[in-house]
Order: structure tokens, then C-alpha cells, then sequence
């Protein structure tokens, strides 16, 4: 390769590097409904229903780190992981497959303990294991996971619907997992070398929990189902709010405005970025790996989705040439960036 | 988990590791036909109809590499690696999902020559690339493989429907891909910290395209279609005869007797076999990756496999107290071993 062109990842960033890598494939089957550029793959099942099917991977050293990430936890996020695509298309998940590339350093206790939250989850969502194959890895533990789910053609939500005065709608809150990371990172580093190290998470045990061991929010898809309400576009916060928003503005060609003031953070969340000297605002905007779900609606729906209770209406979509922005309270905009792909 | 007890990986083996770890779970979506324990996962779409679905990786430095495997032959046999476990169910590949953990040391072409692989490979196959999912990785270039495909409920492949007396079928031959793999790695080896090496492949290129370049055998599962034969059983050759065809006896509760002279077996493979003072027979037997299928149909399929070309019966199924066994020319029975769980 010495001699050809060499464009590093970092100059491209992710999206336009998916679209290069991607764009020659067009679709030749006719029950491909949505290929490349979503949060799942959508297939027609042939009777008015959709199989909806999501790939990702959790990289030691990358996505996790397993000094300080009990793999019960790890388990039990790889399914929330999988899972919050196929709620991010409206769809039900039912089923999950993991591929598992095992290091020889982690003995079989360690991967029931993996299996434990894997199983837990899964009892939890009422979801099926229906494949566990694992091989070795010379890098690390290495989980692929695919998950699968279902619904009606008409309901699916994707990330291309949203339409201009549609109301930009947040579960939960943000930031909080970042936050967690962050607390973690921390302590790891404090307690370096130390013996027995007692670290300290008191006060901030909510933190923990959003990022060792997320809940995907099965509950929306099912109260949204209940309201009878089907987002115009929908997509799972697992990049930060700035970079899922732009996924959507990018699919729907469409601006969108937020305002900073109606973010959801989580007291603990703000508490801790006091005491580190952070920004709990850049945290929601960037942190990523919320597992919570943003979606649209059209502005009739305010009320309805006021009654679902636990959502936030942060702002709504604009014309495309206005681009995504962030309003403060004293006004202003601040033009939103995505979080290029992250070289580690 | 100092206190906690420690089994090392390699004293269950790969089988018993799955049982181990997967046995708590049970199927509660009705749409789970199959979980847990064949090439790929059925779901019920619900119209007479399944849909079929699996997930491997490849990982590097176990799986591939990079120093000898070209990108774009990575690409195509990811896919390969893929839609064999969907045939392998007698299911018609459509779509497939890769997740790809990237590391830093590649560039955006390398990245290009791997799908352009990816993109040779669907066209040849007529499926659809679904989604292209791409984070950073720490540790070597990682593909997650998600394939899909679809079938009539009623043809579906299963591992354990052998039968006594039905008849052992292989497709193509075996061992070609392992001594494909061993010579790369002669020449790598002999050619070490030399400027411009030139290895010797003359002679052997069949062996090399077999293991870097392997196809999925999609027309077999059409001849099968074509000929009316639904396989009692079916696997796909990717961890070695023995291994594979235990499996299916393992699944189906029976035994195997296959004949030695019959194991179809490439020129190009046993004259690399016997340079290497190697034995091609271990090649077939345990050296995997050759993605052919092997399968099981009545005795009274015996015809019509044959009108197939191409196909070898190798033996027959016994009852399970019998075991599996190779017989070798002068008649005596050597027990099959399944290769372990390879700690590399």
C-alpha cells in the first residue's frame, strides 16, 4: 500500500466515511426496506410486519475498560446496547444474538458472571438468546451483539422522517453516563498502585448506574404505542445529543434549534461536572452512550406526548439552510458539531 | 476475582463452555423457532415464512493476517464467513450487516479495498449490504458479520434431524483452505526481513483463492431446491470435518461412520500436503475454513444427490451409542476427536 493515497479516518470523520465506503451498494433485494444509514436494518417480513436487525461491538480498551467494569454489568449493557437500536425504530425487540471474542485471560467464571447480566437483561426486556458463539482473541474481550425486532410496517420510525415545526423530544436525561465514565476514570487513576483501593462514589451512585448498567427504554416504544403516537423520526442517543441530532437533521434534510435551558440533566450529573470543573451541558451535548431515545413529532402532538410524562420537548426542526443550533438563554446560537470518530 | 474459582477456557472446550454458559436461558417470543445451538438463529415472520439469521466475527491476528491477507479478499470472505452459516440452515442469503472496529494504522483506501471485496461479493451473491457500522479499535482491525436470509418454514436445514442410515454429504473438498493458510505462513516465515520477497505460490493458487478467497456455496442450496431435497440435517464445514460432523451428532443424538478414501480431497492440497511432510487427510478433518456444507438426506436420496455433481457421500449416520468414526482403508475404526476451543 506504500505507494496509493492515504487518507487517515480522522480527516473523513464517521459519517462521511460510512458514505464513501457505502455508496456504491444499492439494494437488489426486494425485501431490503431500509438498507445502510439507520439505526437498524429493516426487512419486510411479507405480511404488513418488519423484522428490524441491529449490529454493533463492545471493544475492551475501547468501550470498556475491565479494570473497573464488572462484566455482570457488561453483560447486561451489551443487551441494553443492542436493544435501544431496535427501540430506536419503534420496533419491539425480541431476540439478541452475541458473538464473543474471548481473551485467554478471562476464566469461565468470568464469563458466566458476563452471561449472569446478559440473562438478566434479557428476563428482564423478555427477550430471547438465540446465539452465543465464541472464538478466541489474541486483543481483548471483544462482544458482538445483533438484535432483532419487530413491527408493524407503518409504525417504524426512522431517522429520515422529520418534518419542518416537528418538536425535538428527549427521554430520560443526558449526560449522566459521561459523568459516570468520568468518575470511574478518576478513581482509577487516584487509587493507582494503591492495595486495597476503597474508591469513593458516594452520593453519585446514579452516575454509576447509567453507564455500567443502562435501561433501555423499552417503556417509551410501549407508551408511545398506548398514545397511539408514531414519531416522525426517532434515532438511540449513543453519540451525544449534538451528534445524534445532526444524524437526524442529515437524514431528514432538515436545521433543527434546541435550547440549552430545556436540556434534562440529572442533578447528580451536575454536581459531579461542578466538582470537576466541567460543563454538564458538554456533557449531554458530546458524552454519549445515554442509551435514552430522541425522537420527533408533529406539533399537534405536544399535548399527547406531555401526558407520556419523563420526556423533555428541548426544541424543534427547522429549514435545512438554517442548520442545527443551540440557543442559550441570553439568545444566542451556537452552531451544533459532531463528535468526528473518536481515534483512541 | 481472586477468591473466585478459576477454569481456564481450554478445560471445558468450545461446546461445553456454550452449554455452560447458555443453559439458564429459555426461548419466550413465540417468533423464536431457534435459538441457541445452529449455524444461525430462526425467527417466525409469521407467514409461512422464516427468517434466518447469524453473527460471526473476524478478528485479527486469530482470524487474519494483514501482513499476507489483501483487504479486498478480507471483504469478500467476511461475507462468505457470513451468508455459508445462512445456506448451511438450506435458507437463501438477502442481507448482511457488518460492524467494523477499526484501528488507527489503516487508511480510508484500505478501508475501500475491504469493501470493495464486500461489494464483489454481494453482487456475485445478490444480497444486500444493511448497514456499516464503523467505531475505533485499540487492538486490530475487528469485523462483526451479521447475515440474513429467508426460507419456507418447512425447508429449513436444522442440525439435528439426522437419522440413522441417512447418507454423509459433502460438497466441494476439504483441507484446501488450511494448507492455503499454511503456505501463506511458510512463505511469511521464510521470507522474513527480506526487501522485496517474492513467494513462491506456483503451482499451489487453488489452495491460496480457497482460503483467501472462499465462495459460499449458494448454488448448492439452489441444486438442493431444484432436485426437491430437504436435508434432514445440514452444517457449514468452517471448524474442520471432524468437529463439524460432530456437531450434527451431538445436535441429532446419533453416531457417524465415514470412509476415508472417500473424503474428497483437491490435488493441489495433498501434493502442498506431502511437500510439507503433512498429511492432507488431518488437513480435511481438522483444518476448517473450507465454508463447504456438509449434509444428510435419506438413503433413498442416494439418486438424486448424485444427479447433483459435485457432491460426495463420505459415510452414513449410526446410532448414537455407536460414536463417530473414520474408516480407513484396511477397516479398523479411529474415533473422531473434535478440535477444542483453540487457544491461540
Amino acid at each position: 500500500m506504500s505507494e496509493k493515497k492515504r487518507t487517515e479516518i480522522s480527516e473523513l470523520g464517521e459519517f462521511a466515511l460510512i458514505d464513501r465506503l457505502t455508496s456504491k451498494f444499492t439494494a437488489k433485494q426486494s425485501s431490503t426496506l431500509k438498507g445502510v444509514g439507520d439505526d437498524a436494518a429493516v426487512i419486510d417480513a411479507g405480511n404488513g410486519e418488519v423484522i428490524v436487525i441491529s449490529c454493533d461491538s463492545l471493544l475492551e480498551g475501547v468501550d470498556f475498560d475491565l479494570t473497573y467494569f464488572p462484566l455482570k454489568h457488561l453483560g447486561y449493557k451489551a443487551v441494553t446496547v443492542g436493544i435501544s437500536d431496535i427501540l430506536a425504530m419503534n420496533a419491539t425487540p425480541e431476540q439478541i444474538i452475541l458473538s464473543l471474542g474471548i481473551s485467554s485471560k478471562l476464566p469461565v467464571e468470568a464469563l458466566e458472571d458476563f452471561y449472569e447480566g446478559v440473562h438478566f437483561a434479557c428476563e428482564e426486556m423478555g427477550i430471547d438468546l438465540v446465539g452465543g458463539d465464541t472464538s478466541a482473541s489474541m486483543t481483548g474481550f471483544v462482544v458482538g451483539i445483533t438484535a432483532i425486532g419487530r413491527a408493524k410496517k407503518e409504525s417504524i420510525a426512522y431517522r429520515s422522517g422529520a418534518q419542518i415545526n416537528d418538536l425535538i423530544c428527549i427521554t430520560g436525561n443526558l449526560g449522566a453516563a459521561y459523568m459516570g465514565l468520568h468518575l470511574l476514570e478518576r478513581e482509577k487513576r487516584v487509587l493507582k498502585g494503591i492495595d486495597n483501593p476503597e474508591p469513593q462514589f458516594e452520593g453519585y451512585e446514579y452516575l454509576l448506574e447509567k453507564y455500567l448498567k443502562p435501561r433501555s427504554r423499552k417503556d417509551v416504544i410501549q407508551q408511545l404505542a398506548e398514545e397511539g403516537i408514531t414519531p416522525t423520526s426517532m434515532i438511540d442517543l449513543s453519540d451525544g445529543l449534538a451528534s445524534d441530532l445532526m444524524q437526524i437533521c442529515r437524514s431528514s434534510k432538515c436545521g433543527a434549534r434546541i435550547y440549552l435551558e430545556r436540556i434534562p440533566i440529572a442533578k447528580q450529573t451536575s454536581a459531579l461536572a461542578e466538582e470537576m470543573h466541567a460543563d454538564p451541558v458538554v456533557a449531554a451535548l458530546n458524552g454519549g452512550e445515554d442509551h435514552e431515545l430522541l425522537f420527533t413529532v408533529p406539533l399537534s402532538m405536544q399535548e399527547k406526548v406531555m401526558r407520556m410524562g419523563g420526556i423533555d420537548v428541548i426544541g424543534h426542526i427547522t429549514a435545512e439552510s438554517t442548520g442545527a443550533a443551540l440557543v442559550t438563554p441570553d439568545g444566542s446560537n451556537i452552531r451544533l458539531k459532531a463528535q468526528g470518530f473518536k481515534e483512541e
